[in-house]
């Protein structure tokens, strides 16, 4: 696949999984703008895109504003639609931000593209959320779809925006349906990202990882440079577009995640605690789903395991402790 | 069922389904505010509740208003949830317009009930459009959710919203997922609440009805004091708390309900035309539903079979031509 002086958009690209792509895109030869509202506490983060800073145009606006928007997607020939409010808790406690951010804006994105740039390809980030708690595993697309929260609903709009303006309007979109992602660059300050991203500051700092309930609650994990290798390959495959998918990877539980992470850092400890009444409503049980049609569509294949991954990741955040964990 | 001296706020109330909605719950003996926003072409019109105009509150506001729904929503035993933006086509041409109203105004209302009334019973007015094309028939609320348009889209997160409002925070809320209403205060100078208010139109003032297509495609259809009972059902049944039902009724061609129009008034012709092609993209073939569970869970039955429904209504709009075809 080739970016080589490709003019690219990413929404959200002084985030987590935005600014990872940013650095690869740069890497594979594309002209990268960034988009990124710097909203506090949404894991916007200018040191994520050090590596890069004088390779991109940085963009700071909102994706709500349709002014900014449709001339933005303009002559792009890749829109990488990551920008994103992702914290289940946070769209119980603020509904109205959370659909501002995952369902206005994307609207807005999709319109804008309608209008100004019908033949851009658009990838978005969307999630497993979506199936809510699930009734076999692992979970495929044919899954019902039982959005558990706000977030989950929003983000389901937002997907189905995309594969209709697909379908009814001939833009080129693909979904990919994340799990947690983890890695380089993420939001760890507080749980807004995850509680992977959580569980790697309380290990990095030496505090104590809270397992709620048993700690026994399966989840499957995608490195970032993997999730970063599916969005690209996506945006290279029209047999994809009209699409969504689920990405998968490694499977553990809660606690062998914080073991490793105790482990691979050297500090932290872990215990459990009962399950706090307002995540329990809202809680999924176990989670790992099956990416086998994505795989077959474009031979996407992970190639960082949960060890490997964790140790790069518990070596990022110690070296640059300051720029994640400071004000 | 008792809606004696009950305090009720119906939104939408001075549209189609909520006008008659709130002068049987006048008959019923409750006092009733309406809110309305009175949006030009949205069906809102003040004749509709001119055989109560002087038993009701009406408040003309928008349901995205926090302060206006904050207030209004206070001291209501029951909300009857109507208001809403219909038409699939200008959800297609103003796709922000619709999510306003029947994404965003849906979650200030669950909101604002949250905070100042959780008490409250809320019933919404869903819509079978959420299934998309069938995969089966009769449609139940088992079929698979596959939206084939905006409006599609935001009425799902609409009606997730309503249950997940009743899961989580414990709100009592019902929805329904009505199929073809019609009947008397219909808005029939477009077609923007369907198709067959404005094949009334046609019929009434001796115009020619097209059908698309060959005029073959199924429907189901239901009167509207059908409708307006299985809501007032709803909203008194606690075993329906928390679920959304399909509502279904008598089938029919479109050909078939054309043609009975025709007969019952006297007046108007009928063509078969082709598809126009933006029409075709979200057309969704034959579709009827299946009612049985919500039948079985409250002892609804539609009252007023197609050939009584649209008598009655033809003789409506004749009678009161000028209120529904007037400027």
């Amino acid at each position: 696949m080739s970016f080589v002086n490709k003019q690219i958009l990413v929404t959200g690209g002084a985030g987590f999984i935005g600014s990872n792509l940013v650095i690869k895109l740069i890497e594979a030869g594309a002209n990268v703008t960034v988009l990124d509202s710097m909203l506090p506490g949404y894991g916007g983060n200018l040191f994520n895109l050090a590596p890069v800073r004088d390779k991109i145009l940085i963009n700071f606006s909102d994706m709500r504003d349709w002014h900014s928007l449709s001339y933005l997607v303009r002559e792009k020939d890749f829109i990488f639609n990551i920008a994103g409010q992702v914290s289940h808790q946070d769209s119980m406690n603020d509904p109205m931000m959370d659909m501002e951010i995952n369902v206005k804006a994307q609207l807005v994105l999709l319109e804008a593209c309608r209008r100004f740039n019908p033949d851009a390809v658009i990838a978005y980030t969307s999630t497993r959320q979506l199936y809510g708690r699930p009734q076999y595993l692992p979970v495929d697309e044919k899954h019902p779809i039982n959005p558990p929260d706000v977030n989950g609903i929003n983000k389901l709009a937002g997907e189905q925006y995309h594969t209709l303006y697909s379908k009814v309007h001939g833009l080129r979109t693909v979904s990919l349906r994340l799990t947690n992602t983890y890695g380089p660059r993420q939001l760890i300050k507080n749980s807004r990202q995850g509680f992977i991203g959580w569980f790697i500051n309380r290990a990095v700092t030496g505090e104590k990882i809270q397992l709620f309930g048993n700690g026994q609650q399966l989840r499957d994990f995608n490195y970032v440079s993997d999730v970063v290798e599916a969005l690209m390959l996506a945006s290279q495959s029209p047999n994809c577009f009209g699409k969504a998918y689920n990405l998968s990877g490694d499977k553990a539980s809660l606690q062998e995640v914080a073991e490793k992470l105790i482990r691979f850092c050297g500090t932290g400890s872990c215990e459990v605690v009962p399950f706090p009444e307002e995540r329990k409503k809202i809680d999924i049980g176990d989670f790992y789903g099956d990416s086998s049609m994505f795989q077959q569509d474009t031979g996407w294949l992970p190639m960082v395991n949960l060890d490997q991954g964790l140790l790069a990741a518990t070596k990022y955040y110690q070296e640059y402790k300051e720029h994640y964990l400071g004000e």
